[in-house]
């Protein structure tokens, strides 16, 4: 099966069967890491990075070098053409008629996704803000698997900043579409936000159990504890009694911990970060010395600061080393497919695995906007192109998420095209939550933020309104 | 003929016939672009830049790469050596002792030539700061001749910030030698400086028909417009009557519109240019709907900010992503040229179209300093080596051009040599519009801004000073 | 002889005989540069710099593309993973996992070190603040010795800033260590560190004969001096009379004068170094004129200021730019040499001419810090897992050595482990400046910097503490 000119925006772009022969093909670079260099030769990567980040950067250029090609690349772009006030599409465009392939880090979400867009050849993000950084999870997805053989039906832990963390956003959709139970160990005033753990129920069907069900367990765990994810294939998962089931979970040992820094750049938007970190506890021999961490896989995306102990680092459940060096390989794997000079053979079972949901798409100018602020669709240089653009996840509440940025939205007033199309005498609009939202079909829906805007667009209030 | 060891500081630096072999190689290249990895094997670039750019630089590494050669590239260097108080001759000899070609954009003007006579391996320019931008004329060249077959007889409208558009006045100078006719429409203020318009009636002996003399055509025009230039190979220049010619020109079509996007790193010293902003139009579909622009290229250099709209962008006359695309196979023609590994044929119809003025060039040290603030021969760092030089380009006025930026100035006295070195008694200075200053041999020339600095090198006032 | 694996952070890290097999390699690098593109190909140099350089980057970058290797870069890393409180090490177990060798500048005196211990691969010390700089050292001595042949007995000037000028204590060393005899001609502020001048006596065996005894001398001299070291071989040393042998040395030709800029970088540090610059001189052809300079090579490792004039620059004598040039030569030959893919042939007599010194090594927590602010065990993010340690380089008065950045301090007490583990009676600890110093055997040693830190640890004082 041929990856060739796809971009990886999100995880999602890759279905469980890709992402297993891509591990199948970073198996074979990781054996050779220095035989690879007639893959890509002549082939250009364009590295742009509007964030600073030496790591993942120097990561995808060595891949890149090792497979024979070449980079171009610009660092901290955010100084140089955003400066002259240019649009990332206008870049895109550009950039794409020089390179072959563009890594992309930017602090708006949903960045990559335009440059994909526009680009007109492969895109990989590398980290769009909190959204998404795909390739992180792939790196951290082939150490588990690489450790522990496969990755459904095993135990992770994922500790720290799962706010801001985008790695472990990409990290917990993964996890549930193998197969693996996550449990959810925020740092307070860093939780996880709701649109995520929404996603992770609507899109792969598992069960979440909440802190408020889990007091008991609660009390006999090491730290605090949000949240626990049941994949429906969770042997544990008793039909109707998931707080049982999440407490069983909770007695045996964890197969990986992943620890993640609270990223100083974004806490000033977190209200009350500060005052719980104190409390919080450092990852250290001290606190894994117990028999549940026995064999538990110690990750972390890197860079640390002081969350996960120096005395961790000899230790040999240990893993983030081997994390950052699994990157070259991964990364080559990942470029290999989307140029086109390698091909991945898919089973069919893994690909039967999961359904992808498909939903509806709303993108009628009704005033709507994408309610997160860092959205790539609500930039001043972005607005002049980008039109907003939601898919329709759900009906009761009436819910829109963004396809930049997957932040969702729900709109109090909804009208169909169809009235207003055909009997002009019947214009008008209705509250979200009445029965009408079911009844307009999808391709005739239009939503409304205010009323104010329905009667700009020349509604009158229905009978539904309250 | 051979272009090796040859730089590219100035458009004029290449002869109309170096630039059709140019455009041919250029053509090759474009052709298989991942074909020419033997060219430039084992050749290192140095991409030097002093002034955030990430397309101009991209474009170049890229070219590069894709003819096999290597690149090391400094961005943003004013932070680092600059700070430390080198000069740009040292960093120069330097690194042209590292590369075998350097790329070099920085904010001084003339700074690319002071490069070129020190490095002492092929320079291109990249961009000085308001000065010229070679390569980026060289594509836009490349586009109209590729879209129009020729160049010659067309009429092209440049448009937007024609004051510190680099770009625009190397081009202008560019279609000024092909024998194109072009309208001038400026923001307001932001015209064309007098340098430029000087230089193009001296230089290219065409036409330049003011604003004042096109009353009428400038009512029927779409926006405002400045000045026509008219080289003296258009059909429609009648003898004496530019006047009537440029109005004829402005009844037809225009083959290209060069739109451009107003600086904002130096508007600042831009007076007035803000209140100009908001009856300037926007160039979109609308403004370009009429039949005089039924065949009009929509150019643009890039990057955009407001000036052109995006519902430009997939109109058939849009032309900017493919002149920004063009960018690798015209930049990969040219280092190869340079770099000696291509030779073009050069026919001798095209040399003979336009044979470059030579005047006589003045170095004495008699306290003359270019009039521009941003020439490289008047900073702290270079003035320390750098002797000003100037072209003298006209007698009457008194007309001497900066060999650095093209900065002109008139100076007020004169005197000669010849008298100073031989008979003493009648070592005088003169007014510089007397009699005298035809009559002195060029290299005799002595020029005094002042009537102290003439008298403190020993002169007296002659009877023709005023 | 390989040197393979090893890393190259300070100049002694190298033997006489393994510098000049390098030299001999980098002659064959410079007699062809364009020749030697299969040596390195499909190695990875990391160049990671945390302060801003372009000539130092630039070389070493060149050097590894003529090899045929490629390169991933890291400039101004600072602002980067250092701003999210990264450790060094773990950035330079991460980037060890990428690529083949390292070569890094980082502010922090020590940084090199580190990143040595940590990466897993060959690490090159490109400048770690004002402490080493050995590559710029390989250079000035490969200059010196083609210029003259060998280095032994030859008379060399350091000027300027000999404070914070890393390069030139790298070079005294390195001089001292070939048999040159070093003058010092410091900028008022600018001295040479003591513990540089100390390294050079106790390390080198040579004699220092300081400024005062050498009041007739310096009347003839034409600047300041300081400091003359004279290393064991030099031919005028007479036996107890170092005082005379400095005079005659003073009466003859220079053979080198190697000028530095006072860097404004770390001027703001010195204090009255502003006063002294006035009067300092600069070198020009004026200052070079008289017959003793007659055949004096004039060096600087570069960026220049104003202490080094332009009319010097075409100056037969003058060899600033061919020691820059030669810096892709000799960098080659080093990478080449820790990488594995050449060897040298190392002859005995060289091999013997020094015999390095080894120093007890103090590493116990004992509350003893190193007094340099900026060394890198200082820092908080390095402090973490950073411990102090040093050489116990003398024992009259007590001095220690720290191993990371060479600064030295003198513990005021001590005690021997061997009581404290046998006899817990006689728990004491002693004046450092107590006979009992030099009989506790090294690995017993326990040293204090304060009374309360030796109580602290259970230790009462001796009757041996005044």
């Amino acid at each position: 099966m041929s990856l060739a000119n796809r971009s990886l925006v999100t995880i999602d772009d890759l279905s469980n069967g890709e992402i297993e022969g891509l591990f199948s093909l970073a198996d074979v670079m990781a054996g050779s890491l220095a035989g690879q260099r007639e893959l890509c030769c002549g082939k250009i990567m364009a590295s742009l990075f509007f964030e600073p980040s030496t790591r993942t950067r120097l990561s995808f250029e060595a891949a890149m070098i090792r497979l024979g090609g070449q980079v171009i690349s610009a660092v901290d772009v955010g100084a140089t053409s955003l400066a002259k006030g240019e649009s990332i599409a206008d870049m895109a465009r550009v950039v794409g008629s020089y390179a072959d392939i563009v890594v992309i880090r930017h602090p708006w979400e949903g960045a990559a996704k335009v440059v994909a867009d526009y680009a007109g050849i492969p895109v990989v993000n590398a980290g769009d803000g909190g959204h998404e950084h795909p390739t992180q999870t792939l790196c951290d997805l082939y150490t588990i698997k690489k450790e522990r053989k496969g990755i459904k039906g095993l135990k992770i832990a994922l500790w720290g900043d799962l706010k801001y963390g985008r790695t472990v956003h990409s990290l917990a959709y993964a996890l549930a579409r193998f197969g693996a139970t996550v449990l959810f160990h925020p740092r307070r005033g860093f939780e996880v936000p709701e649109h995520v753990f929404r996603k992770l129920v609507t899109e792969y069907d598992g069960e979440l159990v909440r802190y408020e069900a889990l007091g008991q367990a609660l009390e006999e765990g090491l730290f605090p504890l949000d949240a626990v994810y049941m994949t429906p294939s969770s042997p544990h998962q008793l039909a109707m009694m998931p707080e049982i089931s999440a407490q069983v979970e909770l007695k045996t040992g964890v197969d990986a911990l992943y620890v993640t820094r609270v990223q100083k750049e974004r806490q000033a938007a977190a209200a009350g970060g500060q005052g719980g970190e104190k409390r919080y506890p450092v990852v250290n021999k001290r606190l894994l010395r117990g028999k549940k961490f026995q064999r538990t896989l110690i990750m972390h995306p890197l860079p640390r600061v002081d969350e996960l102990a120096f005395d961790m680092d000899e230790d040999p459940r240990s893993m983030y080393f081997k994390q950052a060096s699994q990157g070259v390989p991964v990364r080559m794997a990942l470029i290999c497919l989307l140029l086109g000079v390698k091909e991945v053979t898919v089973s069919e079972e893994s690909e039967s695995m999961l359904q992808r949901k498909s939903y509806p798409v709303y993108e009628r100018d009704s005033g709507l906007r994408c309610p997160n602020a860092t959205c790539v669709s609500n930039q001043e240089t972005e607005k002049r192109y980008i039109k907003p653009k939601f898919r329709v996840v759900r009906l009761k509440p009436l819910t829109l998420r963004c396809v930049y940025c997957d932040h969702e939205l729900q709109p109090r007033f909804v009208a169909s095209s169809d009235w207003h199309e055909g009997k002009l005498e019947s214009k008008k609009y209705h509250s979200a939550d009445s029965r009408w939202t079911r009844d307009i079909r999808p391709e005739k829906l239009i939503v409304f933020d205010s009323e104010e805007r329905a009667k700009a667009e020349g509604f009158r209030p229905s009978s539904y309104v309250r």
